[in-house]
């Protein structure tokens, strides 16, 4: 007998501190060509407080910490209870760890000395969160009160603000509230070729793991056995802990559903002989995530049917990054999904009419309610979609992006492009009163009632001249049969569009 | 070849609903006992507020929502956002649900219609939670304004108090902070015979799950993979989504970290020849949890050093188990753990002089710092481990008891002895200074340094006449030596105490 092939090619890179120490850098740079540009001084601190372990409800049950996005964008710190600031006048970094009691050396570990986060974090000094006040002022370069640039705004997802840093002491201290959250944010759009090689490891570990769950789902199995297979093979092999988001692992009429998978729906159904599966799932490393997701019958082999609704998601999913390079409009990329969908749809029957007429009268958004793609980066959707005072489109679908802005160099962002059977969205627009009606083909539309959907994604970075698809996974209908009769992937003659124009 | 052996014999229980309709009706009961003797009318609500879906600091990052754990107790709701009432003068049950907006549907799931939600969680009416001020006020047989028993008080593990309910209008009604608390608590204290079957599934499932880590365990693996094998066999086999705790999985030195396996000290060490693992790990299955404990060394093979501490703290396990029964006292339970230990290491010449005089003079609490057990339930630390008004000891080692009570029939308690060479406690008890420096023996000890530790941890459940061990894993160091080399788990000779006196 063979020897069994070895269960991953992967595993977990040493990370860089200098990612941050770039970050920082970049802030730095264009923090200070804004205080220029409105003749500020060049002095004071941009200073952030890091995330606090959280008890669950009034037990002393601690979930497992995840630092706070901005603050591990600049310091790259594991730890919870720290604050971070960076000295504008002169770029330095300054780190302030929680003075741990006696104890905590019994309970949680070892004490660590200030000097071990200085070395770890590649930071000019670290003080204690008792000296904030003491440290800022003896660093302070500059004449009167040292003035601290807090994170506030808005996350355009969550329509959440961010809570301001917060210390005992802080009232002795001018502060601004405006100046940072916008630039800080701006810096995150734009990934590092450091930033870069994180997110690919992270794409390249779930996108093993996808495999591995392709080829391990069987009919009867439960849902939630093909997320436990991804978080596993995730961890086991890339050292993941944590993931980019709650796993979506819908079949059947499961994966219309754009968010399946939470605490109400749990991943519990049954995988039937003829189902389709959407799985949407990414693991996180060291901060920064993966967004994945794979579509394909659970039994191994597309129906006519299924192989309609595929390729003309796949199709969309192509057409897409063969366009995308920079300064290409995101809600182009929309349109352009949803017109290569909808016109797949024309020719399966299911549709009847124009299409751009259609694309007009925003028929793609019955079909695919949810936005093309999205940043990706230490948020899944990481911040920046939109710019302050940029509007959001309202049509229908479009409204869901979670941006409208141009493609830039070093963006990463999702492709993903869909195409659902939901009641909810079908039913209205096919009512005789809708105007759309007349598009729709009842008698085939009604055989696809139940069916589903279908989501394809990859996570895309926009090159100078094109983009690369950082996500290697089976994509061809060949392709994803072949890998579930237990072929070997990567298959040679896969003719995904990888990468587009030069990288 | 043989066919392998199945990787699981179990699969996830159906739990009826009917657990959560007995403890409401135990709540009412005793409830109502306590309003007869104050001379109160039986009449009124007892009012919870369910958790909420919690976002990541400002992002859209949703984490996986698990129910607040008193509401789960009484109404073993998965769903977040509802609240729940019994009403105190006939006893029906009342839930209220989150009227959903319309495109829920699309992004979330189907919404469920009110009477889904009353048939699965088997109460007498539901409502929405726009409507829980009218539905009170319809519902409430009594005169005057409705009387709202809300939930607050002390939890004695983390030092929090519960946050009661709270909604729009509820200062129409009147409210009383302090009658619920120590009554609901005081339930959930003892376990039903159906709460205690899902404990046991808990155990059973996890139990597995450390066999399955124990047989794969190898030099040269990551703490962390042996995390991720535990949370995979639960969760694939016995469908167990969460953890009770985060995993600590601390190998080498790291074992003598009582709570290791955090952000801050995540499970990242190598495995090396030489090392014991101290693996604390458990599942939790429809909101019951498990706590369960190994230690082994990582080669397969005790070294007599090993065996020799192994076995200080199998005894003291196996000593405590053998004694349990109620109204036995817990503070004295753990005293005699200490001086199981305190024998052994004598034995083993660590130790010189008067065991007894060395438990008086807290020689114990340099080895085991922790409590030997805490409650086991919907909370991993159960509450209601100290009743209101009780003192917790102050001695060394005591003062970390969790609780200090007699054993009551259908407690789950769990007994996880342990014993640790930490140099922040060792060091002091050894300086010559201190009155408890000439029980050590500094050549023995020092020998020790770096050995880390042991803890053996069983959930044990009290019956009439004695106890039952819930928690099925090789605990002789022949078996676990013979697990380790892949011998089938159950050995039949085993002779752990499973169980004492009649159940």
């Amino acid at each position: 007998m063979a020897a069994p092939a070895p269960v991953s090619s992967l595993s977990p890179p040493e990370v860089p501190m200098e990612l941050h120490a770039v970050n920082r850098k970049k802030l730095l740079d264009s923090f200070r060509g804004h205080l220029s540009a409105s003749s500020s001084p060049l002095q004071g601190f941009v200073f952030l407080q890091g995330g606090e372990e959280q008890n669950r409800h009034d037990t002393d049950h601690v979930e497992l910490f995840r630092q706070e996005s901005y603050f591990a964008y600049l310091f790259g710190v594991i730890e919870p209870g720290f604050y971070g600031a960076v000295n504008i006048a002169n770029g330095e970094s300054i780190l302030f760890a929680p003075r741990l009691p006696a104890d905590y050396a019994v309970w949680q570990g070892e004490i660590k000395p200030l000097s071990y986060f200085k070395e770890k974090y590649m930071v000019n000094y670290v003080y204690y969160t008792d000296e904030i006040s003491e440290a800022l002022n003896n660093q302070f370069q500059g004449s009167g009160t040292p003035l601290l640039y807090l994170l506030y705004g808005l996350n355009t997802d969550s329509n959440n603000y961010s809570k301001p840093a917060d210390f005992e002491g802080i009232d002795k201290f001018k502060t601004d509230l405006n100046s940072l959250h916008p630039i800080l944010t701006e810096c995150r759009v734009v990934k590092s070729e450091l930033e870069r090689a994180v997110i690919q490891f992270a794409n390249d570990i779930s996108s093993e793991a996808h495999i591995e769950v392709m080829k391990k789902a069987k009919v009867d199995m439960l849902e939630y056995q093909l997320e436990s297979l991804f978080l596993h093979h995730t961890y086991m092999y890339g050292g993941c802990r944590h993931c980019s988001y709650t796993c979506i692992c819908a079949t059947g009429n499961n994966s219309s559903v754009l968010h399946y998978g939470h605490a109400a729906a749990p991943n519990d159904k049954i995988l039937a002989d003829g189902d389709m599966a959407l799985l949407d799932m990414g693991a996180e490393y060291h901060f920064y995530g993966s967004d994945i997701t794979c579509s394909f019958p659970v039994n191994g082999k597309f129906t006519p049917d299924q192989s309609l609704i595929y390729n003309a998601v796949l199709r969309a999913h192509n057409a897409v990054i063969s366009s995308m390079r920079p300064r290409v409009n995101w809600v182009d990329m929309h349109k352009l999904a949803e017109k290569v969908i909808l016109e797949s749809l024309k020719e399966g029957n299911l549709l009847v009419g124009d299409v751009d007429t259609m694309v007009k009268e925003r028929v793609g958004a019955v079909f695919m309610p949810h936005g093309l793609g999205h940043l990706l980066g230490i948020d899944t959707h990481d911040p920046g979609g939109y710019l302050q005072g940029a509007e959001r489109p309202t049509d229908p679908g479009l409204n869901s992006l979670r941006t409208s802005r141009d493609l830039l160099e070093g963006m990463v962002i999702t492709v993903e492009p869909g195409c659902y059977f939901i009641d909810a969205l079908l039913i209205p627009a096919m009512e005789e009163s809708s105007q759309t009606s007349k598009y729709f083909n009842p008698e085939m539309i009604n055989k696809f009632r139940g069916f589903g959907g279908v989501r394809i994604e990859s996570d895309v970075c926009v090159t100078a001249e094109g983009c690369v698809n950082m996500t290697k996974v089976p994509r061809e209908i060949s392709d994803i049969e072949a890998v579930m009769a237990g072929a070997p992937w990567p298959i040679e003659k896969s003719n995904v569009p990888y990468m587009n124009g030069k990288t």
